[in-house]
């Protein structure tokens, strides 16, 4: 297979006088750096390109057509969120490693439907949302990878296995949380994670109805190689029909063959994987702990002293770190049965999550832990250029930077950044006074890539064409059983 | 040197079995269409891709060295703006004329400095924000084309001109607003838009005192070819000192060579314009009108029925569009004595405006005309292939898509789209209840563009970037008096 990139000017590809960098085919050679190196009060002191990118962009384009994609989802996470990350932990002069490394950018819409008139509604879910880049339809805010009729839609992860290619699905919030369960079940509520829930608001899916079962039951039976995250309660339920009737769903899930690890340390060990013992890493009843604590969001609160975050003591050696479960995915999909490359989705959750309780610190440390698996993620494309990265975030949030120590009408709280200076920060989408749980924004979210067909997501794009994108470009039958 | 290497690559350039679009250094063969063509229910209907952009994208990409830029700042708006606009006028699956046909896209970073400190203000106001771009140089909030010591900046208008360039200046606002006038004059606060002012606010600037003059007096000597915009009022202001000691800014206008047009019909009649007689429109006391009107965001006011946008009755057929407005200075500019190409910065101000007062109809109204200026600007570069068009914001507004017909803590309005779908907004950055004055956002903002030298927006950049990307693009000599 030939890579091939695609073209540049007519005087370079004609071999004249070009400037140097990559080879068009050779993306590895292309660094992006976007710190700002001098003193930001100077004249280009605050500059982040270092001459002509022209080049440099040119070279990063290669042709659609990878053997491996991963895909990097940011719950929550647009612009307003990446440069409140930015501007805390490496200034506003900095770049987050990993994220701002990708030569090739854009933005995506976001919106869901309706489901009882199928027009659009303008503020997605990340059922939704993960469903519509998870199988290349829109749907209705809470739908689990079917469509608006409930109808069933197939998901990268299938595709992909059935197509041969070796699969992962990791998650710091619970494994049938709505991003990853978007890649492995079909149920029309996203609440509906066990048998218990399912037979309340998801019966036709409910085993003991001859549906396909839970989130979990579901997600045992697509069987992707490698599943990490949290949600290990849901696992003590207990079937209530079928060939596992009356087991747990832990039980369901050893007699199926997989290998349950429940520590970072049991993760370590683990050096191979493959259909015939396929790997459940759960680390948490629910979703993992979060890295970082620090001061909630308050009314009136902009202008109390400004405050550092801190390493939150619940997130235990025992808890294996983003970028960790991002490594050791990669590294068994691409050592194990993987002849035909894999597909591997990594979400950091709880930027999202914290960001609905208006808690900046742990939403920049859960963005700091989507920059480290970038960073992992990038590196492995780096040294192997037929893999394909993409990271973006599947809806916007309430985040704002507002003027530094100035309350709003809404939850503020003021930070020291890496430079030293304070950064207020308002969340102000809770629809109640008094309530702290924030609303999600509508807003189109920055997508960005490295590698063979990065350059479909420049532009203006929809999170559909991830599907598309992703599977058109591991050339997958989608039509494969 | 290097040769670049694949096969392919050479092929393609070199003119063979490539696939469809431009000839690398022939951007104009580029389409760039991100309208989602199906039924947005059905597996694919919401994509905007057609299969792989990669050559595409490529073919977009031309080496710096632009003979002409038209750089498009609309202010204080970022994804959440745009989308806020693409929804209600174009749908959720529909693209923005001219601003989502732009091939290469990025976002950059707009923090300005706190005067006292030089730390990072992670909330820009106009002036530093218009400053940056304008000169490179970052500074303090107010500030216009200044240092944060108050030294002046030189300006891209400055230098092109200083290397026989032709110059425009367009905007929506008063011509001495914060974003016109940092191109053309050095003020330490933004508010001194004439002698009055000038002599309270920035006395030494006053030409009293021995300085440069308001505002005003500093755009009368800067000498653009074209300036066009708002603010008369301040042409009834008298010269306090100086040449003109006595004279209102009007005769000082006349006497230094200025043709004056007050109206549309006026403006249309020019057919010449350059040094000699450059020409200064001014087509309203202060800012121009706004296109649209429609209720403002109210407090709890998210159920009320959605509403249309409708347009001004005050604007009338005497105030250019600024599609017009953007035209008459491309054809100026390019007709006169511009042997050298030309810089043309065109404003469409009251985007944020329109936001600090929670107007989304007046907001949505300004953002189609950015559109109708980008999309003249789009259709003369892909004519004269050596223009390069930038489209960016300044700086983030309050502006928040939030879940339909949900009230926030702040004011909220819903309006009926395009979709014919119910779309509501929230506004929540004012500093206190009851309060309508809505804050700026420090979030990075989306930048694209089109033409020699566009893919230097990819990735993250900075604002002050364009202003070493546009005058090494256009290879002026900074230094050149």
């Amino acid at each position: 297979m030939i890579i091939a990139s695609v073209a540049l000017l007519a005087v370079v590809a004609c071999g004249s006088d070009r400037p140097p960098g990559g080879t068009g085919d050779d993306a590895a050679g292309v660094t992006i750096d976007r710190h700002a190196r001098g003193d930001l009060s100077e004249n280009g002191g605050a500059r982040r390109l270092r001459g002509d990118q022209s080049a440099a962009i040119a070279d990063s384009i290669q042709r659609s057509g990878a053997r491996n994609v991963i895909l990097i989802i940011g719950d929550g996470t647009s612009d307003q969120e990446y440069t409140l990350a930015r501007n805390y932990q490496w200034g506003a002069g900095g770049a987050i490693p990993g994220i701002d490394e990708l030569p090739l950018t854009g933005a995506y819409s976001t919106y869901s439907l309706h489901k009882d008139t199928g027009k659009p509604n303008y503020t997605t879910d990340s059922a939704a949302s993960a469903s519509a880049f998870a199988t290349g339809t829109k749907t209705y805010n809470g739908a689990v990878a079917v469509d608006r009729s409930g109808h069933a839609q197939r998901t990268i992860i299938e595709i992909a296995r059935a197509n041969g290619l070796a699969t992962g699905n990791v998650t710091t919030a619970a494994v049938q949380d709505a991003t990853p369960a978007a890649q492995v079940a079909h149920v029309t509520n996203r609440k509906c994670d066990g048998p218990v829930k399912t037979a309340a608001k998801c019966p036709r899916s409910a085993v003991e109805n001859g549906g396909a079962g839970s989130i979990t039951e579901q997600l045992l039976a697509t069987r992707a190689d490698v599943v990490l995250g949290g949600g290990w309660q849901v696992f003590g339920e207990t079937a209530a029909a079928g060939q596992y009737r009356g087991k747990t769903m832990e039980v369901q899930a050893k007699e199926r063959g997989y290998r349950i690890v429940r520590s970072a340390e049991e993760l370590r060990a683990i050096t191979r994987v493959g259909q015939r013992e396929p790997l459940l890493g759960v680390f948490a009843d629910e979703d993992l702990p979060r890295r970082w604590v620090g001061p909630l969001a308050e009314h009136g609160a902009a202008t109390r002293p400004a405050v550092r975050c801190a390493p939150n003591p619940g997130f235990t050696a025992a808890t294996p770190t983003l970028g960790d479960m991002t490594r050791k995915a990669i590294d068994l999909l691409s050592a194990g049965h993987g002849a035909k490359g894999f597909f591997l989705q990594v979400e950091s959750a709880s930027i999202d999550k914290a960001a609905h309780e208006a808690d900046p610190c742990g939403q920049i440390g859960e963005t700091v832990q989507l920059s480290d698996a970038t960073s992992v993620a990038l590196a492995y494309a780096k040294k192997h250029k037929d893999t394909l990265v993409i990271v973006t975030g599947d809806h916007g949030h309430a985040t704002q930077i507002v003027e530094t120590e100035t309350d709003t009408l809404g939850l503020t709280c003021t930070l020291l950044t890496a430079d030293g200076a304070p950064m207020t920060v308002s969340y102000a989408t809770a629809t109640k006074a008094g309530k702290r749980k924030q609303q999600h924004t509508g807003v189109a979210v920055r997508v960005a890539a490295y590698g063979p067909g990065a350059a479909n997501v420049v532009g203006l794009t929809d999170q559909t064409d991830v599907f598309f994108l992703i599977t058109d470009g591991l050339r997958l039958d989608r039509s494969k059983r």
